[in-house]
Order: C-alpha cells, then structure tokens, then sequence
C-alpha cells in the first residue's frame, strides 16, 4: 500500500448495509448499498458505490471515484455520477473523542449540460472497526442545503491486498 | 436494456489492448489497457478504464464514469480520475463512410485542488465490430491542445446482459 493512503487504510474492503432517503421534492425511501475501496499500491483509493431500492431491489444510484489523501489530513474525493453532476469534495478527517474516525467534506458540484440543478452538498463519513455511517446534505432544485440521506454498513470482506484490489479498483 | 442506451449497445462488454502515449514534457511510452462497459437497465451505461505499463505492467492510468446518451446523437461523457480530473465531455456520435460509429467529444475539465493543470481535452472514439480505437490530446502545463494518446483494443467478453451488468456496473 502505498504511504499515502495510510491514513485512509480503515476504508478497504467491501462494505454493504442500508440507508434511508428524503427530500422536500420526493418520497422518503429506503435502501440497500453496497461499498468497495481498492487500491493498487498508487497514492489513492478507488471508490465504487451502488444503491438499490430495499424492497423492489430496483438500482437507484450509483457513483464511482477516487479517494485522495492530501496533506495534514486532508482528502479530496472527486466523484461522477450518472445523473451528469462531477463532484470535487475536500475535507478532513479527525479521530473523535470516541475513537471513531470522521471525514467531513463539503462541495460545490460541475453539471453537465442536461444535469439537474445541484449547487452544493455536504457529506460526513464516520468509520468505527467495521462499521461505516454516513449523511448526505444537498442544496437542490431551488432547495438551501437540506439532509437527504443516512445510511450505516458493515464491512463484509477484509482490507484488501493490492493484487486482490487491482483486478476491482 | 433501456432504450436509451440503444445507440451505444455496441460499447457493452470487457474490451482489451495496447496504446501508446506521448506529450511534449514526459518520454513516450506503450501500455495495455482494460476498458468496461456496463448497465443496469438505466439510461446511461458504467464505464471502468485502466492501463498498466506494457513492460513493467505497473499500474498506469485509470479513469471511472458514465456514458449519457442524450437527444439526437449526442453523449455526456462524466469522468474522474485519480490524478484529481474532473471532465465533462460532450459528444456526438456519427457513422462514417465506412460504417463505424465515430463519438467525438471536447472537455474542459474541472481540476481538484491539488490537480496538475489540465485545461482543455477531446477525444475519438471508433468502434468498428469487436475493435475499439481512440485518440485522445490534451492542453496541460502550459502547452496548447497536443496529441497524447492513440489505442485499439478488442472485445473480450460478449455484450453484457443487464444481470451480469449489475454485478459490475
């Protein structure tokens, strides 16, 4: 693994759990994720997330990236998703009083011609052992910044080897 | 598959090959390459990419989005790479004289904080039965729209149903 990433080791594996939607513009839903961070020795993860819906079991979003450690701390997370929005978010990861790691990152998205209106997000990912939370904020279609989702997951495959994540990531 | 996919059913499956990179600031080089094309039955197929140095087989480059079919012919492409990239390319799909499917695209892309400079890109993609050729230039570190990279690859594995898509998607 290389140095780099060190600091974001506790993210490999595959992770899968539940989550739970809303937005003043739908329905409350709830769903199904599945997570995997590979790595292939270079100074970044690979980020792949899919969501389906947690009865009908229909995909509903998905998202695909890479995680950057930076210094002091810092990551950037530059994702794309197939609705069109292009997100660059920053943040920071700090241990808690609890132990917990927290990576707090914030964003202002690209969209491409044809995307919805999404001018802002905000996410906070926190890992304790092998579990993993998060919630999702978004300013939206006219909408000021408002929670949308919050999902936990379990890690259910062991921090990968990097001959194992370069067949994945 | 959705329908609005159809006009790029041809990209589905696991493709493979060779390239060959130059640009003004680095020594030419020659890679293999891995690309991925997927779907879940939405309208925008999953896309995965990476190379490997054609000696070494050091991992090299490697990119992850989402192809968008949009009206009449054209593509969204949204990308993010590992390097920090964000790009939007917007395209167009055409058939030549020949009868392969020509997808032009042009990108100006969006850079993380710690991001090298990369001001403007495009892309030709060519796909001719099983074969996949592109080129690909760039504007970076200060030098104007120059050729970086050319390669052909095969497909693999035959076009993806959408059960196996969503395995990889």
């Amino acid at each position: 693994m290389h140095q780099a990433v060190q600091p974001l080791a506790n993210l490999l594996g595959a992770w899968q759990g539940r989550g739970h939607g809303e937005y003043p513009t739908i329905e409350p839903f709830s769903y199904v994720e599945e997570i995997t961070f590979g790595h292939v020795g270079k100074p970044f993860l690979a980020y792949q997330q899919r969501t389906r819906h947690a009865e009908s079991g229909q995909p509903l979003h998905a998202e695909t990236g890479y995680w950057r450690p930076v210094d002091d701390g810092g990551v950037e997370l530059v994702l794309a998703h197939p609705t069109g929005i292009l997100e660059c978010l920053t943040g920071n990861t700090t241990i808690d009083d609890e132990g917990r790691t927290v990576i707090e990152f914030t964003c202002r998205p690209v969209l491409s011609p044809t995307a919805k209106s999404v001018t802002e997000t905000s996410r906070v990912f926190t890992i304790e052992g092998d579990t993993l939370r998060y919630d999702m904020a978004m300013a939206a279609v006219g909408h000021d910044l408002t929670h949308h989702l919050s999902a936990r997951l379990d890690r259910v495959t062991a921090r990968r080897s990097e001959s194992a994540a370069s067949t994945d990531a």
